[in-house]
């Protein structure tokens, strides 16, 4: 008689953002006349630029001809893709990563899920605390974090370190007393919209290698950075090849939220007490579970990295980040204590008068109606907070925030 | 300090692909004359058709237009392809599978891969001897297989049930004694080209309905049946709602292996001893980690569905059936024992005076320039047997059979 992996049934209700659709079909349901405007989800409404849109019409046309047809590509990706990615992200940046040190994915949220399959089932995992949900989640689905302690809202996994990265931590976090095996950190953070600063980075680096920990360093938001002081790479702090992996992603910079690509950096020092190098596993992994990600996605990557590539993109983040700057000065004028939305797509703000993330989600969507997230969605130290995404059109970003002025 | 999944270290050696790019090109580089022909990766050669061209234009253009652009996916995929698979797959075969029964993938490798992830490890697994690797070596991975007993070619895994598909089983499988939990099958069957009958898989469902195992029923040939008396889906056995996952591919019927799209069946009545709906743990898994398929693609698969699409997806099966009956009757002129090649687009044969698989590889490139793929690269059960492939083109496979004729 078959069983199943029983982790599964420890995952928690429903998800964050199924949660907060159905409140709002709700809220439409009753409220017909009412145009509701969503700076919730994280996905991107701008559409693909035109030197994008012409790679992914040549890689098409080439698919359609014997010549230059092309079938199973490399499971760690194409040369091409993978020469421009060390190239631009790496090398002009005074950094040494190797083409042979990339993988080419379907995305960031494969690879941060699928990362931890490569390390022992009895490792400790620490997380910052709010965070991109997708790291604990797939941690409870392998069973490394124990049981689950507490309320709804502010509970919290018993094998689990959390990080609080709140007001109080300048939302940045701090070295833990208890030593992790796994650390995973987000920089620019999702949902906080604040980033570390490399000499905070740095101190990250040293207690990993110092405890033989490996950090796993998710990148997605790099694109959006804007002060000098903070590292667009976690390779930018010295040893960090011999403790860090790290993540990157197309959605957020180039509007690839529905192209699909992304890539992993493993480099070769990264080795476990036995000199065994977690490249070979996770190229061990890619081999056998992953087919490659498609030919016309990886041109279209390639595409990103050319020089108009590069200013299109740069005007995509551009635009995002003009939104953020209205988020950013429209809240602090109606008087909320606001953080992010400098290096990062997200503004976090504190909820007034002591409310909930959830009461704060259902005020604002009754008298603005304006979708966010809860921070408490995000682990038991976003709790009291609340994130709005600087995804949204110009014009929905200031009509919300006529609305929550209004407020 | 971290630990790896030690898991990984039991994967043996090196790939078979991969022993075999390094064989022939060392073979290439004493004999730089030869031209050497390819019947060993299972790869398709022949492009695109129109229609799938003209689908993935038209959605490109539509994700260069903020009217009409696409972000992320639904996790499981695209009502219009799901309902189009539902209909096209299922229903007008007389089978009922719902659409929200269908989980669009980035492929059938990665599902392969990924489907053992919701069972608990101590699941005892089945497989048909030879087949695809992924199935044994995703198990390794997870720790389901035991010890490797035995050497390099013939071989097993202490902790597999392995279920014989050769000449004295008449390359189908037969019911074991030792009763499994999990039970892969792949039919038509890669490397054998051999695919069950009716009454045969019947007696599997029944098999695994009265053991309360599951079948992993891997359907990526499906597009090349022939003959009546094989199902196109396990679903046309009775009962196999209650006990089956079935996997398909878009990479061999369409060409897709370079554009990655395929998809599972869950259906809702396959559940645990507890009641646990296994579409409930897959669509968390779909969920937490993966974003789903790009919308590019699935435009490109529903274009498969269409009747210009199905009649042209026809055409690529017939090219490549054709060249599937020109090995055959080659071969069997020249006296080989041969199998496969009538419901699939592989051809099995016996190496002749009892040479083992990799003998004969090295006899083939040596005397005949042409590469195919050692049997015993496909498990045990697969040594002394010989893998050539259909999917080259017209005048490869006509070459080569001239130059085996001669040889």
């Amino acid at each position: 008689m078959f069983k199943i992996n029983k982790n599964y049934l420890n995952l928690r209700g429903s998800y964050l953002f199924s949660t907060i659709a159905k409140k709002v079909e709700a809220f439409t349901k009753e409220n017909p006349d009412k145009k509701v405007i969503r700076l919730g989800i994280g996905d991107v409404t701008q559409p693909l630029t035109p030197t994008i849109l012409k790679a992914l019409h040549n890689a098409v046309d080439e698919m359609g001809k014997a010549e230059t047809f092309h079938g199973y590509a490399p499971d760690l990706g194409y040369s091409f893709l993978r020469e421009a990615i060390s190239k631009h992200d790496f090398e002009e940046k005074g950094i040494q990563i190797a083409p042979d040190e990339i993988f080419v994915s379907d995305g960031a949220k494969s690879d941060s899920g699928n990362i931890q399959e490569i390390f022992s089932t009895d490792c400790k995992v620490a997380v910052c605390d709010p965070v991109y949900p997708v790291y604990v989640d797939t941690n409870i689905m392998s069973g490394r974090t124990g049981k689950w302690v507490g309320d709804d809202s502010t509970g919290k996994w018993s094998d689990v370190i959390y990080l609080p990265c709140t007001e109080e931590t300048n939302f940045a976090p701090e070295l833990p007393k208890e030593i992790p095996d796994l650390i995973y950190i987000c920089s620019p953070n999702n949902p906080t919209g604040s980033a570390m600063t490399k000499d905070q980075l740095q101190k990250w680096v040293d207690f990993a290698n110092e405890n033989k920990a490996v950090i796993i360093y998710d990148a997605a938001y790099e694109a959006y950075i804007s002060e000098d002081n903070v590292p667009h790479s976690i390779y930018e702090c010295a040893g960090a090849r011999s403790c860090a992996i790290e993540l990157h992603s197309f959605s957020k910079n180039a509007g690839f939220t529905g192209v699909r690509l992304g890539f992993a950096v493993v480099p070769h020092d990264l080795k476990d007490s036995d000199g065994v190098e977690l490249h070979s596993l996770w190229a061990r992994r890619h081999g056998t579970k992953f087919n490659g990600a498609p030919y016309i996605q990886q041109r279209a990557g390639e595409a990103v990295y050319s020089s108009e590539g590069q200013k299109e993109v740069k005007g995509l983040v551009s635009y995002y980040m003009e939104n953020a700057a209205m988020i950013l000065k429209g809240l602090k004028e109606a008087g909320y204590k606001v953080s992010g939305g400098v290096n990062a797509p997200y503004v976090w703000l504190k909820t007034p008068d002591n409310m909930t993330s959830w009461d704060f989600f259902d005020h604002l969507l009754k008298h603005a109606n304006v979708v966010g997230t809860p921070g408490s969605g995000f682990g038991p130290s976003g709790e009291g907070y609340f994130r709005l995404t600087a995804f949204g059109t110009h014009e929905n970003t200031i009509a919300a925030m006529e609305r929550i002025s209004k407020m």
